[in-house]
């Protein structure tokens, strides 16, 4: 496998930002990710729930994508997710993210449809490897059962991997059960498992995964990557106690709207609030209590270069 | 609410036949769809689960709903599905199925997000009737909690109807839960509301309801639509009880696959068989069974103006 070495590292499902009329506001999102690079993240990847990606269109999406490279985000630092419910989008979407050089895709499995056999989850990702027909295409699957409502069995991801051993390189584990990471990396060793939140990391990175695809990271990725870069030292175990206390933090919280309240109060953009129906964004009171407990709990943008580093301190 | 009286009667959510490469088969898909406006069907509620609707891109499904149109199908026959997971493309095949003239549109909620509030669904609705922007828009609501993930609460219809009356006239109850309609007419007399399956329709007419909107149109359309025909009839509870039996065999198979599995045989064209994924075509020995128990429940196409009538019943 060490052609098809996968991925490793901290990336992040960038937050969406968007226009009054909803729109993306493709300029705020550009410098989002650029934010997030010089933050600590080793890549983005963009359109993932956190991102609101399925609330998009997918002109609307390969429009984003092209923007970001076209800003001189570099394709190899981006994982995009392009899994849709219709075989033709998600072929459309994977062929751009190859055309365009990105790392890899991250890919749901089409999602309406519940309850469908092992066979049909199969063919859904095997057809778009046929499709798209490249020998450059790298993909993540993306396991997300209780927002999907279609999760990966263990057996349909070993026998992909066995029919696409260079194309199925890794997966997204964001069902919050460890055990399915656990049992992932016994059964498949070296496969690029990333965990779908950072409390899980270190346990992660111990058992041979790759990294963390997290929605945090869009406010924390400079502890998580100090995590990722001394996941052997001796302090791995505290830095892992205080990237997770982070976490549970947020978590008690509405994430998307959450961390948009949370962007645009330290960006002092209210704009930043905004999101697509079917999500609201945060209510306010809601939104300033979880402001207070991140600075009670030790929260802070202080010392990161960003635009607004002192509105966060305050 | 004269102005707005919701349509009524016995729709059929048409099955799409595809080519070996599993585009739309459109002069298949066009074939039947007449073909079922000749076998009982006042209309047509294009591109809804069994459709596979989700399985196609936004692109397909408008190209496909020009060419039914252009091929000379009644707009005033159709109710289109057009509910996506972006509010974008839920607006734009809203759009053009109010330019086309079709009588109103089926709509999902976004469905990719799950526990989303009343607010967020509120808000997905109202967005794309204002981005559409027409007084000529009748929407149909479709509550199919159990594939979509996103039920619709009585409350949220209620708001709706309150806030749109002339627009939001209906609801397919597609849940399987005859309560939902029943409780839905009590709190709202007089909406358009369709059961998803026909062994409701008895109860549905007498509570007030329009009618059906039912997969299994696709191959009972004749004795459904005698049954709507009739149901202040004398025989109207017997006549029930024979749609029901017909409905509860077909249940018991694989539905999409079984149907198409249906069409293939009576039209003797195996290509009918095929589904998109994450859909499988029925295993050919299980469709041999559900042709075998079709026939020994009395089921037949005789004596319909089917091009291979004679088929289905040797």
């Amino acid at each position: 496998m060490t052609e098809t070495r996968p991925l490793s590292g901290v990336y992040c499902p960038a937050l969406t930002p968007m226009n009054a009329d909803l729109s993306l506001n493709t300029a705020a999102f550009i410098e989002h990710c650029r934010w997030l690079l010089d933050d600590g993240c080793h890549g983005l990847a963009v359109f993932g729930t956190t991102s609101e990606a399925n609330s998009f269109s997918v002109d609307e999406r390969m429009a984003a994508l092209d923007a970001l490279v076209e800003a001189g985000v570099a394709p190899a630092a981006l994982l995009p997710g392009t899994g849709c419910c219709a075989i033709t989008d998600t072929a459309r979407l994977t062929a751009q993210a190859v055309a365009l050089g990105c790392a890899g895709v991250l890919m749901l499995p089409p999602f309406y449809y519940k309850g469908v056999d092992e066979d049909g989850l199969f063919a859904s990702f095997a057809d778009c490897i046929e499709r798209v027909g490249s020998d450059r295409l790298r993909i993540y699957l993306y396991h997300i059962p209780q927002v999907s409502g279609v999760g990966l069995p263990l057996a349909l991801v070993e026998r992909l991997v066995k029919a696409y051993p260079d194309t199925v390189v890794g997966l997204k584990d964001s069902s919050g059960d460890w055990s399915y990471t656990e049992n992932l990396l016994k059964a498949i060793p070296g496969f690029g498992a990333f965990s779908g939140s950072e409390v899980f990391l270190l346990a992660n990175l111990r058992a041979g995964g790759a990294g963390t695809i997290s929605a945090t990271t869009n406010v924390n990725a400079r502890a998580i990557r100090a995590l990722y870069d001394n996941w052997t030292g001796d302090t791995a175990d505290d830095m892992q106690d205080g990237v997770t206390r982070r976490r549970e933090l947020i978590q008690g919280f509405p994430m998307i709207p959450g961390l948009k309240h949370v962007i645009a109060a330290v960006r002092g953009d209210p704009g930043w609030r905004r999101t697509r129906p079917p999500l609201t964004p945060l209510d306010q009171a809601v939104g300033a209590r979880l402001l207070d407990d991140l600075a009670t709990g030790g929260f802070s943008f202080a010392g990161q270069p960003h635009p607004a580093a002192t509105a966060a301190t305050a």
